[in-house]
């Protein structure tokens, strides 16, 4: 583990990012000892650090990442911390406070098959508030997706999926979701809750005319023809089935041509070019 | 500092309060040498605890203050931090983890004649987003409130009133706010949002007749012949001046027989009592 640069295991226990949830984190794929899409997971860094007025410099993460190189394994997940630091006086934070950067390496998920048979979601209980200066970037105060995850029906389901309080479908508990109805691909907009993933804004650049959802219920995944879950760290995952209340919904994997397989694609070509 | 028993200074960057804000904490004044209202402290926390699904040993909190004993100040301020600990699987928690207790002690803060001629109140731009499952208990999801305390217009300023999404009185940054209406005194439920403090609940016990407010606007404050701050290291301050836009609310301050003075009273008993 690397804070500020340094070779530790341990945190001062005055981070304001103990204390507060006062900071940002990223979960980076490592594959083929590279950090995979590294300059978009920076620049969600540097636009969450904006929005929260914390430091930010990209040479000194460069430079915590370098430290690493050695210790990069084949495959695995980086994940960096960036926390406002210690300091000010209670919630209020003092003036040339220094940010602290912690960074971890994990070993590779082993997700098995999930990527080609695809996986099973329930949908959860715990809805997601709006709240929308914290919308979008991936902020340390995650309660909601801790309290959904112990939710957790069955060890068959791979994921929960949130909505917000008036029931318009958000994204995955670790994950976004799209879904494709005819010709068209949606995702939800997340302008109000919600973490824009680096895979999201990928396969939206990748896939030309994805439509941004503003308010969508689970009733359009009935109409739906395919959906899927994306992550920077999974890629992409077909969803099989959708569980709620009484209902079961049920899609079909695998077929050519769909928008699953192009959003696939990308991940694919990101792994091999 | 404690950690779970033990004086050190760090604690391990895994820590979920520091991954995800998943804890809790409770900042205890200390009044000659001794934490006032710590069972009602400890009932908060538990209660939280329950609420996040976190352990939570009395005894164990019981024995870390021992430790700490000999170090405690005539007057300052006991931070407590109780986190989930270390372990899961991403948000999802793991089984049997074993929550993590941090105990820091800090000088008491100088808050000079605030308690005698009041203080003076901005009205924060940032609100705060309804979500019942997290509301009341003293969580560490506070970028709301850090977010808020960046908008501090002056030092003239002590606190910033927080307001719900659709205008509703909250409570203050650091504190919770009553207002009373000829014979009435008013407190926000805080059913949806906020933190239930400590003497919050105190004063309403001990001043019967209190009424919890369900929708209050700014518009109560104009009619109201006194409103005060409360919380349980500074006790019981007087507003002498609210903000908002171009609006000037001025109160009197020190009046006899207030509910103010009331509230102020029941503050001083727990420190002579």
């Amino acid at each position: 583990m690397i804070v500020n640069g340094v070779k530790t295991d341990s945190i001062p226990a005055d981070d304001r990012g103990l204390a507060y949830g006062d900071g940002l984190f990223e979960t980076i794929l490592i594959h083929a000892a590279t950090p995979v899409l590294l300059e978009e997971h920076f620049d969600r860094l540097e636009h969450g650090a904006g929005r929260l007025n914390i430091e930010f410099d990209r040479s000194d993460l460069l430079q915590d990442i370098e430290l690493l190189s050695s210790d990069l394994p084949d495959s695995g997940v980086l994940k960096i911390i960036l926390t406002r630091g210690s300091g000010g006086r209670g919630y209020r934070p003092g003036n040339n406070v220094e940010g602290r950067r912690i960074l971890t390496l994990h070993p590779p998920p082993d997700y098995g098959s999930n990527a080609e048979n695809g996986v099973s979601v329930f949908v959860c209980q715990q809805r997601l508030a709006s709240q929308s200066v914290l919308a979008g970037i991936k902020h340390l105060n995650r309660l909601e997706q801790v309290i959904a995850s112990m939710e957790w029906p069955d060890d068959d389901s791979m994921e929960g999926l949130m909505l917000d309080h008036e029931g318009n479908i958000l994204e995955g508990t670790r994950s976004n979701i799209f879904w494709a109805v005819k010709d068209s691909l949606y995702t939800p907009d997340l302008n109000e809750a919600g973490v824009e993933g680096i895979m999201r804004n990928k396969i939206i650049k990748e896939i030309p005319g994805t439509k941004l959802s503003n308010k969508s219920t689970l009733e359009v995944l009935e109409k739906s023809d395919e959906v899927f879950l994306c992550n920077s760290v999974f890629g992409v995952w077909p969803v099989s089935r959708i569980r709620f209340g009484e209902k079961r919904l049920d899609f079909k994997v695998g077929q050519s041509g769909s928008f699953t397989e192009r959003a696939r694609n990308v991940f694919h070509d990101l792994l091999t070019g």
